[in-house]
């Protein structure tokens, strides 16, 4: 059964865009063929979510030219030299500016493509179909898409809305755990930085939500999702080049990218990261006077219930280094580190004016001397 | 003495800027200096230009944390390589979000660095000081920038306005004449497609403004640039995304690209190959019933004047290489090649429908059987 439970409206003026998040939405042909205005479509996805789902995908399109691109898994592939593997294929297959690129996979095949689509021919149409929590709640809304480079991540890339943007949930039934608990830390991200009533469902429900059997637990899933699209929808709308409350959707991303660099891209994934970095974030507040150690505590508690980090761990890297894959973090302006702390529980702020030796108080706590 | 001749404001809402045209202006530090938002500048220019104007930039940027890229001259390098190269020194200089990029140079130049400016941590600010007549009238206004695949050229880019454009004629008088006249081609090519009047103006004044030895010939010349621009501001203002009247500037573009690509990139400069095009597109439009042969002559006799070819020459090309190469351009909608034709002298319009044997007959014409 087809199943359209939500849509959200991304209200970006003639950007605008809707966000479809049901079960069975790999089924509906005309959700994903009415956003297509074209006849030329390359569904671009990776050696992993091919075998599952890409079929699914092709027989929605039996309208239209198709192409496929099928990129190899994982973050180290998020890169230029990929991005110009999607134009070979493009300028191949001869599409012009009319093509419409659709998304499918996770958050790397969502910024390669987009990136893609932004800069072929100076800008083509695209769809997401995100198959990951992450991906559905991060990605979803925002329009940022791009690829690393050697010195930093995320440093290339551009501002680019999807025509639409298609989640279905189903897609999370071949999700390994560990990449469904990366996802949550995005969720709880939502719940941390502006809505602490999402943060007492999220304890309330995290189990049923993790479970996802049922169809009530799905409900919540859907619910979950929606309540983090809307969150992002709104911050994005009023800023969406990022020069102000949109950073706060950083909270321990600026932590998070560090450890990435720091450690190495995919020791840990993008979620565990963060995870560890919004601890430290509250840690940081903590120490800062805004946060108790019961709040504190509460952070680290949700985190591990969704089965994420909250130390470095057995990783070898110390302060200073974390401190400088830090500032090599594009949140830095003219040499300050700018982060996202708590002003309390279910309320962030930028900070840049916070001291220092607390800064490296907490990094000595989350590293090796 | 520094003299802004002539000041043109590009109107783009919030993304307006203003274009300089007068004579030093590569000694007018408060020009450049009031378009720097951060304190991070980088100065891209290519081995060519870096000699003859880098330290006159410089010179006027000691209030600024101060990089420079040089990047090899020639189209042939107007590749994504290329702009990696910029990336690499942007991050190894740890250079933010508040960073501007200066272009120093031609278009290619103009082009490379515009992307690599719309890319670098999804946008940064960049200032445009064309060194040549070609990216004077044709890359100031527009916001296109990009480089060229192996398959196509200006196959990958976006649109990104410069937050100013300054225009020194003096650095003209270091170009080579070919190159001047190059750059007439751009010049004759908004006479043509919009306003008679100032192609009456451009070959009464012809002689002069190639001289361009004496103040008043610069003003002529200033005058050129000015009416180019300022045709072009107008044009993009309703039509930034080239979905419209904005073709209309590709006027023999597509057969000047098909040109450049069947011949390889270099054998032609740019604007010899758009010359050859915009006669092709005269004589086209003649056997559409459109052109007198007079009207046909007098476009060859002012791109004659301005030292500009008219047939593809020596060059061993035959009807349907150039017909492929010219449908791999971008300006192909769902297989049919767009071409831009004359409705009457200083009046062009964008046909599909014109006959495919009237074309053939024209590319037989100009090309080896």
């Amino acid at each position: 059964m087809s199943n359209i439970q939500k849509i959200l409206n991304v209200e970006l003026g003639n950007k605008s865009y809707p966000i479809y998040i049901g079960n069975d939405l790999l089924s509906d042909k005309s959700c994903l063929e009415k956003h297509i205005s074209g006849q030329q479509v390359m569904v671009v996805t990776n050696t992993t979510i091919e075998p599952l789902y890409l079929e699914k995908v092709k027989n929605l399109l039996s309208n239209f030219e198709v192409q496929v691109a099928i990129l190899p898994d994982g973050e180290r592939h998020k890169t230029l030299e990929t991005v110009n593997s999607i134009f070979d294929a493009l300028l191949e297959a001869k599409f012009d500016r009319s093509a419409t690129l659709i998304a499918l996979g996770g958050g790397v095949v969502g910024d390669i493509t987009g990136f893609a689509a932004a800069s072929y021919q100076r800008g083509v149409d695209f769809i997401q179909i995100p198959t990951t929590l992450l991906s559905q709640v991060d990605s979803s809304v925002g329009g940022k898409t791009g690829v690393n480079h050697a010195l930093g991540k995320n440093m290339i890339g551009a501002f680019h809305q999807p025509r639409a943007v298609i989640i279905d949930i189903d897609t999370l039934d071949t999700l390994p755990i560990r990449e469904f608990s990366a996802g949550m830390a995005e969720v709880i991200k939502y719940a941390l930085l502006g809505n602490i009533d999402f943060l007492s469902d999220l304890e309330k429900n995290i189990d049923s939500i993790k479970g996802g059997l049922h169809q009530e637990d799905k409900e919540l899933l859907i619910d979950a999702i929606y309540r983090c699209c809307a969150e992002k929808a709104e911050i994005v709308s009023v800023d969406e080049r990022e020069s102000g409350v949109r950073r706060l959707l950083n909270l321990g991303h600026t932590f998070g990218h560090g450890i990435e660099n720091a450690l190495g891209y995919g020791t840990y994934l993008h979620g565990e990261a963060v995870a560890i970095g919004m601890y430290m974030a509250a840690k940081l507040s903590q120490l800062e006077g805004n946060l108790s150690v019961e709040d504190v505590d509460r952070v680290k508690s949700i985190l591990t219930l969704a089965g994420l980090p909250c130390s470095i761990g057995k990783y070898n890297i110390t302060a200073t280094q974390l401190y400088n894959a830090m500032s090599l973090d594009k949140k830095v302006i003219d040499g300050n580190i700018r982060l996202v702390l708590f002003l309390y529980l279910g309320n962030a702020y930028i900070s840049q004016d916070y001291s220092e030796e607390n800064l490296n108080q907490v990094l000595s706590e989350f590293c090796h001397s």
